[in-house]
């Protein structure tokens, strides 16, 4: 079947994987979407089982693509943060749809609830 | 940091990763989305480089998950299509979220003219 898009170039959705196709980036940009908190250390606590070097290696390759910047909030020792640029922003709505359908089909009243409760209701709307 | 929600469980966008969290399975959506040829073998050819064996656990995963149903269009020799069911047909809005922010942030404006070609404006709105 002939098609003017396909896997590996010309599509739009496998141009965003490029970018986010991995959970840990998705759940980073989570982070950044939801709470604000780029801190390093925040990042990492929060994302249980990433160990330092990979949670360093998927910010390096979102802030080579322009999705995230990084500042430092201590010199000494040195403490990174990140945030998201525009080109970031953009991804918020992808994150947002994820939450929704998440929270309709994965997750149970009580969960929702909370989730609701610790994030505002913009997330995901009423259910 | 105490959260209400974490990585593991309560939370709406990894449980949303545990099911559509791998860029082979995004893929698969896209197509049904996109123009609900959900025929394997033509699944297949648009994934170029995925094994048959990798589609198969895939799709079995989906429909195991309630995301897509099987139907046979042919019987000798046996012949699936795939189609989202009413959960998988709530997914849509992600893909098409991941189409809008690739349009604008991953193709060059040929690219997009040839998407939209291909598709038609509804999926990524006007540039």
């Amino acid at each position: 079947m002939p098609r003017k898009y396909d896997t590996q170039e010309g599509c739009p959705i496998a141009g965003t994987l490029d970018i986010i196709g991995d959970r840990w980036t998705i759940l980073i940009l989570r982070d950044l979407t939801l709470e604000r908190s780029g801190k390093f250390k925040d990042l990492q606590a929060s994302l249980r089982g990433i160990s330092p070097n990979l949670l360093a290696s998927r910010l390096k390759r979102l802030e080579a693509a322009g999705v995230l910047e990084r500042s430092f909030y201590s010199q000494h020792p040195p403490r990174a943060a990140y945030q998201l640029t525009e080109k970031g922003e953009g991804l918020r709505d992808v994150v947002r749809e994820m939450a929704r359908w998440g929270a309709k089909y994965q997750l149970d009243d009580q969960q929702r609830a909370d989730f609701v409760e610790a994030v505002g209701e913009g997330v995901i709307g009423p259910a």
